[in-house]
């Protein structure tokens, strides 16, 4: 596939790192909001095009994510895009339930670097939509 | 620094990886639309919070790279998120001139996988919005 075809073909041909990883920029379909940032492997990005959930890569655990098999916070995909040289993934979901983020907030981007003081930070969300203490206890407690 | 001040705390500890790079997701900030998704080291990032210009840092050319220097179209940075544990940037502009992608399109996210066969792109982009033959080559004249 030559990079003409790559960039402006028709074909779906994901362009897997030398890890066998892509990023993947997840977006609330229904504001644009960018909720997270993760990565695929081959199997996740077919799990997610399979089960229309979405599902990433765990770098630290070294496993396959299914996002919300912990919180219940699941990720409904309405739709799947590729960057020009298809090296990127934009996912664009509704989530079941607000908070993609493990902190509790509904973005992982809840804070923004401060224009008077560009070493600090400022939150940018109101506040955690759950509390993860309660969530991802509740789940040890029920997993046991 | 521990988790909780990464996380949760005001001071902006943007995290490298092993080969000194962030990535950087770059929204429209007028409609939240992803445009494009690229790399920055710490100079790219330094620069870009004191130009208000994005400037990012180009893998392949191994050099910082300010957006627009080619084809004039710049981006105004407008915000600089960062997300939970502070290794992703989320930059929200405003492109001085529309078109992001080196292709001519507004976003590099202009084909999403069709929902009747996975195997398959379709454009969700009507089409270019400036034709890069024509831009890059100007520039390439201009620096003759």
């Amino acid at each position: 596939m030559n990079e003409d075809e790559l960039e402006l073909g028709l074909r779906f041909a994901p362009q897997f790192n030398d890890q066998g990883l892509i990023p993947c920029i997840t977006v609330d379909d229904r504001d644009g909001d960018v909720l997270m940032f993760a990565w695929m492997n081959r199997e996740a990005l077919q799990r997610t095009l399979e089960t229309g959930r979405a599902t990433y890569f765990s770098r630290s655990r070294q496993t396959l994510w299914v996002k919300g098999e912990s919180s219940g916070r699941w990720q409904e995909v309405r739709r799947l895009l590729t960057d020009c040289d298809q090296d990127v993934i934009q996912l664009r979901v509704v989530p079941q339930e607000e908070g993609s983020c493990h902190r509790g907030y509904r973005s992982c981007f809840y804070r923004a670097v401060s224009e008077e003081d560009p070493q600090q930070l400022e939150f940018v969300e109101s506040g955690p939509v759950f509390d993860p203490d309660e969530v991802y206890s509740a789940q040890k407690q029920k997993s046991k």
